[in-house]
């Protein structure tokens, strides 16, 4: 038996072990021609299958409506929110964004050379523990788009409801948040995510993009930056990295299989409330996020004493519970518990979280 | 025994038979950690490690000096000529080009929203069987830089030797030749590769960048597109390809443990020059490009009966001898003979192609 570990990484995440099993058994032979997948042309009718088979699967998970495209590029969520601007602007100045923490504001400063990012609501005033009410969305009809990343990664913090935000395009960054439960994508102008957390590798990101956003590109926009471009070409303007887009699919087959969305949700939201339970049921954990807007994906806390967090992180590591620590900007701790983290890597965590309670604050 | 083909595809190509085995082992459980590496933070000291690891093998494996940096970064040899001109232009409104053929051209035209893509040089008039000479190079020293591709992927097309520019920084596109064989590194202002023929899968692009080539983006050029900030942040600027980086590092391993690129050069020299004997000694292949420019990675071949082409590929196929069809821009047949195809792979080929002709044409 392979040894696994429980690991609470907020990307590059865990995968299903089902699937690295899958793919450790055809890595040097896959469809038995005698070749890795990696190896084999993008071109070739057996990865054009692949990459079809991809997208016929992930439509059928988010149901996914026929008048939006399905494009796969690379360079992760931050490329994505850069290349907003260049193909959506369409000759407007201005766009409107939601603050909600890191990945909001990482956002908000890539429109800058291309025109003015408004910042219609923010959580800044609320410690970025709640986010903004419907009601506060002052929103421009000038405006190009509204763009909000309902799960922060790094925050925790999670929008309960989908903005409405009438004919403006909402774009939403669901890096850390796709495919957890159903959505309903027709409202959305455009959903992006890096691959890296329920999708699957680094180095494969997914756009799903409604069809009237397209061709409005800038002027100077690189055919391979281009959304127009990459639908056009199947997402192979250039050689695509095919690695990442066969454990993608990999990872669709899996979620399939186990019964979608409605069956990862209801697991989700059972793993996540036992977590913040344990966490609001102890002495020495807090986690202050409003309760409506607690991630189902990225759980964090901060322990009362903190110079104990690096005894903490070390005794979580040599328990075989890996990657707990908390962003650089935020400190304290993080349990990321995306789809491929089983509800028993949940359960180890709480019980090592109860024993350190017992072994070093409630002596 | 794992079947392997022999696989002749130009990229995403053919990895080290030991690569994918090691890559294999450790797929679920990398380090006894009990995650896959493609599972690990990036952040983690274990995945720096291999990082830092990864940057001293290609140092040592191409000599790199100390006043260049390497940075990797998504998007392939198409995301590079693309960044260019955001990166380098510095302030001035052109660069020099020169014209071996489609890579080459894909440059030129990506230079357009920027400034001027000056042709100093072609092959067209000799229709792309030969390069241009030193002396035909009129380099302009209002030029921010001279592009070139020392060995063009498509029509099996390279530079027998390295255009001196002067002052103006030289840029190569070394995707498909990229540690074939030593090169002077100083000769080079940057040298970029898309990984998917000789460095790794498809996924992630090496630069190697001259320092004082670093810092002159223009002002709208987003951070992660950005050399220096790439730089500066040790290619993490966002979350990298950890999985494609990963293996690239086993490839760079594996160089080193096999004689490094003068035993690379010595093979893939024989490889060449074996299977350009054969077609030269036929009735039926034949290969046109000057002799002194024939590529040693990228062979092309015609059959003198076009008619021919689909029964030799689909034979081809049925006897495990892969990718075989030439870009569909130009037809043909090409096989690419990158580092891990091994000279056996040459001697089959070369014996189907005999048998092939025995049967077909001398009959």
């Amino acid at each position: 038996m392979t040894k696994r570990a429980h690991n609470f990484c907020a990307g590059p995440a865990a995968l299903p072990t089902a699937v690295l099993e899958k793919a450790q058994a055809e890595m040097l032979n896959w469809q038995d021609r005698g070749v890795s997948v990696m190896e084999m042309s993008h071109r070739h009718a057996s990865f054009m299958e692949l990459a079809a088979q991809c997208e016929a699967n992930l439509r059928e998970l988010m149901q996914i409506p026929a008048n939006y495209k399905v494009i796969f590029m690379q360079g992760g969520a931050t490329a994505q929110f850069s290349l907003l601007p260049m193909n959506l602007l369409a000759g407007k100045t201005q766009a409107d964004y939601i603050d909600t923490g890191i990945w909001s504001t990482k956002a908000i400063k890539a429109m800058a050379p291309y025109g003015s990012a408004n910042i219609i609501a923010s959580s800044q005033t609320g410690e970025y523990l709640t986010v903004p009410q419907q009601h506060e969305l002052n929103i421009s009809p000038d405006s190009a788009f509204v763009h909000y990343c309902p799960n922060e990664t790094i925050g925790g913090l999670a929008f309960d409801y989908i903005p409405d935000t009438g004919d403006v395009p909402l774009i939403a960054d669901m890096s850390s948040v796709i495919l957890s439960e159903p959505i309903d994508v027709s409202k959305f102008a455009m959903i992006y995510a890096g691959a890296q957390k329920n999708i699957g590798p680094a180095g494969i990101t997914l756009l799903i993009v409604r069809d009237d956003l397209l061709g409005k590109s800038r002027f100077d926009t690189p055919p391979i930056f281009d959304y127009q471009k990459q639908w056009e070409n199947d997402s192979m303007l250039n050689t695509p990295p095919t690695y990442s887009w066969y454990l993608a699919s990999l990872v669709f087959e899996w979620l399939l299989a186990n019964g979608g969305l409605e069956a990862m949700a209801k697991v989700n939201h059972a793993k996540a409330a036992a977590l913040y339970a344990a966490i609001d049921n102890s002495q020495l954990y807090s986690n202050k996020v409003n309760k409506a807007n607690r991630s189902i994906m990225n759980v964090t806390f901060t322990l009362a004493d903190e110079a104990l967090n690096s005894t903490f992180l070390q005794e979580a590591e040599a328990n075989d519970l890996l990657n707990l620590k908390g962003h650089r900007s935020v400190g304290g701790m993080r349990a990321s518990i995306y789809n491929a983290v089983p509800m028993e890597s949940i359960q180890a965590l709480i019980s090592f979280m109860q024993d350190f309670e017992a072994r070093y604050w409630n002596k």
